[in-house]
């Protein structure tokens, strides 16, 4: 069907994707602008929309007992918004020169030119599948959409082996090792670098590692995945590695994303150096006027290091959706960038990062000094007090904060907040000594752990 | 004793008082130069050093069950780092003039003049009794020293009676009406002001109000404590107010405190207009060389206001010690200011607030936008996601953030540093909004509620 009929009277949204950044800057863009002035096309492959993909790894274990929880606004919501809504249709390519899509209906097969005015892509990221042999065996499971998830859910319901590996060993690798403990099964988790959690430093990872080994996890580090052995019935049977062979009756691949560009990409879009799409400060595509990207298909600015990095984050996400909703409805908004905040949860161990890790200060030419401090969440006196390391890196001479990672329990994950402010307010270190901080007894120890850090890292800036 | 005949060999320091601040400076400077530069004097009234005033209402409350777990650094271990400390004894006069300090024995009543070189005054303060008839009654009591706290405890143990009154509805307050609670007694609590929590404006008072309520304390504001009754045995009976009568067993003073400065106001030192000591950035006090002051019994710059203030609390008294020590010692610190950062938690609520409120706001002629938002502590799907209230504080036209207040369960209270970070860097709500604070279903809903917050008040601020 060719839409194009109804320009003359307002103009036409075409949205790429119905997650997060998409339906978001569906919906900022319907309350700057009524139907009378703005129609909202967008089209989702998938069957839902505005989804917590985040959440899955906790619907999966339990924690979260309905799927349709995860849901933050369904189909039907967006299309009471007056936002034309199209599940199970892929756009299959963007005509930038035309100003308009081609999308295929997924169940009928059907393809047809939707024209725009303005279009927004959001076609996120896909899981990095390894290339090897029995990847696409039957019970191997990727997590990124709920369509995954329900698809894992299905096969551990009718799997009757108790046998896990899950490979990677990032944040989806080890929250799903978390989830499949909490159902029952024997989990091996098998990652490729020196220590899980390679968003932090290996000393720090080290610090995951014992606790994912107090929980009954069997942590493969150092070693690469070679192929999935499948049995009679074409079902997973093992994961097979350089060194060794761990059967398993389900297998949940953890190993990361990539951004989703391949239409940006056949539509001659910029591309950046890690395949995501490189918009201005206000989301909009770099060289095009009237298209915006958001969410996991985008590149971001690294306030830090000041260069481009790829965070697939539902956070991000958002605030993407929310500012190119406010410009393409006709106002003002910029995402100035990260400075690369993560929090994540293993059973009780709080895991948060934010900056640079050493590898990435010494990547962009940064000398740093290290510090490594512990101390406990609460008064040491106050009931349920815990232990919790701070790792801070602070520039050499000018003493600029350029990273912290925590690993502790209770309190000690959002603690990396006061450190993602710190780094986006360009402070340094011996300033943070003097920050005017909550204190008391059941919140934390008179001198806060991040203070403590910050305090130790600015006498080792003096003495450099 | 005259000790000026070491006075050839190395320089004396003279601490009065030998609490958070004292003893932190103490042994800071004793960190920065050994006994054989640097002799170091401390003369403390009470029978203990160094220890959490703040703790002690979770120890009346059964929460801490020893005294001495209170305690950091006892007198011995002080004295085993070269200082000596003096216990019991009470500087009684400061001769500026000839640089001595006048001590009193409190057991023996005997006093000697000690001279110094240097000179830091830790006074801390003194909390306020209402001047009123039978205030000092056998049952009435303050809890601002670690003695005040073991004679309340101590009267809790013989009080057969089980109904108390707290006069005050401020920290110690509403940390003292909890700890009562949980010694079984029936609890009342007087205040003077609007809602509980003045520190807060007092449509988030009366969130805390509600929930004191919930926990069966009587909350009883807009009232003045006229009188304490007494009973034929001299012991308190009731508390007296202009409209009515509350018999208690027991009463507990927490109607706040000021510098204890008596000393330094007959030495001639400067006083500002709360009646606490002027220091200069290096905690000096004004005009005054060789005598440094901190903790409760200084005026501290409110970096939001650009005023003095007085904020009695440990955690800043720590931060003045190690500053003094560090000048004292010959090394360079400085205490830029205070944003007015506070947390606390009266059983699972916890209340927190940073920077201005709105009469603070206008008292310094600010014109702000004032705006207040529900949230989660967790994604909203997540186990143990409870509400939270956000107000926050922005300057009409400029957008800069003035101040937030936080009332929520589990979670929400040490958020406040994000925003205490931010007044310290004087950033903008608008530029809060982007924000890459931690994000994972555990810790926070995609947007968290300080982010949250930010949003509304930029859009008010736009709008205005």
């Amino acid at each position: 069907m060719d839409m194009s009929r109804v320009r003359d009277v307002r103009e036409r949204l075409v949205v790429v994707g119905g997650d997060a950044a998409g339906m978001s800057a569906a919906s900022q863009a319907r309350r700057m602008q009524g139907p009378d002035e703005l129609e909202i096309v967008a089209f989702e492959r998938g069957h839902f929309t505005s989804y917590s993909a985040c959440g899955i790894p906790y619907w999966v274990g339990g924690d979260v007992e309905e799927r349709d929880r995860l849901i933050a606004r369904t189909p039907q919501e967006h299309r009471d918004r007056g936002i034309d809504l199209r599940l199970r249709t892929e756009v299959v390519a963007i005509d930038v020169d035309r100003q308009r899509v081609r999308a295929r209906d997924l169940d009928s097969g059907d393809e047809s030119w939707t024209s725009y005015d303005k279009l927004v892509i959001a076609t996120g990221a896909r899981p990095i599948r390894p290339d090897m042999p029995g990847v696409d065996a039957e019970g191997v499971h990727g997590v990124q959409t709920l369509d995954d998830g329900q698809a894992l859910i299905d096969t551990l319901a009718r799997t009757r082996g108790r046998r896990a590996v899950v490979v990677g060993a990032g944040y989806i690798g080890v929250e799903m090792a978390e989830a499949l403990i909490k159902r029952g099964y024997e989990v091996t988790v098998v990652n490729r670098g020196r220590e899980p959690m390679s968003t932090l430093d290996p000393d720090m990872g080290r610090l995951v590692h014992r606790a994912m080994e107090g929980l009954g996890i069997t942590m493969v580090n150092d070693t690469e995945v070679t192929k999935v052995l499948t049995g009679e019935d074409g079902r997973v049977r093992a994961v097979v590695t350089e060194d060794a062979e761990y059967p398993a009756d389900v297998v949940v691949l953890g190993v990361g994303v990539r951004p989703e560009t391949s239409l940006a990409k056949a539509a001659g879009l910029p591309l950046g150096g890690h395949g995501g799409l490189l918009t201005d400060l206000g989301m909009r595509v770099r060289g095009h006027e009237n298209i915006w990207a958001g969410g996991d298909c985008v590149e971001v600015l690294d306030l830090v290091s000041g260069q481009e990095r790829h965070i697939p984050l539902g956070t991000h996400a958002n605030k993407h959706g929310q500012i190119i909703g406010m410009n393409v409805g006709g106002g003002y908004a910029t995402f100035p960038g990260v400075v690369g905040t993560a929090v994540s949860k293993v059973c009780d161990l709080e895991i948060a990062r934010t900056g640079l890790r050493e590898k990435d200060a010494r990547r962009v030419g940064l000398q740093f000094e290290s510090v490594t401090i512990e101390s406990t969440s609460r008064a040491g006196y106050y009931p349920g007090a815990s232990p919790m390391t701070v790792k801070m890196l602070a520039e050499r001479r000018t003493g600029r904060l350029l990273g912290v990672q925590i690993v502790g329990r209770e309190g000690a994950g959002k603690r990396v907040d006061i450190a993602a402010v710190a780094l986006t307010a360009g402070m340094t270190v011996e300033r943070m000594t003097a920050l005017d901080l909550g204190y008391a007894p059941p919140f934390s120890p008179v001198w806060d752990p991040v203070l403590v850090a910050a305090r130790k890292a600015a006498a080792k800036v003096r003495a450099s």
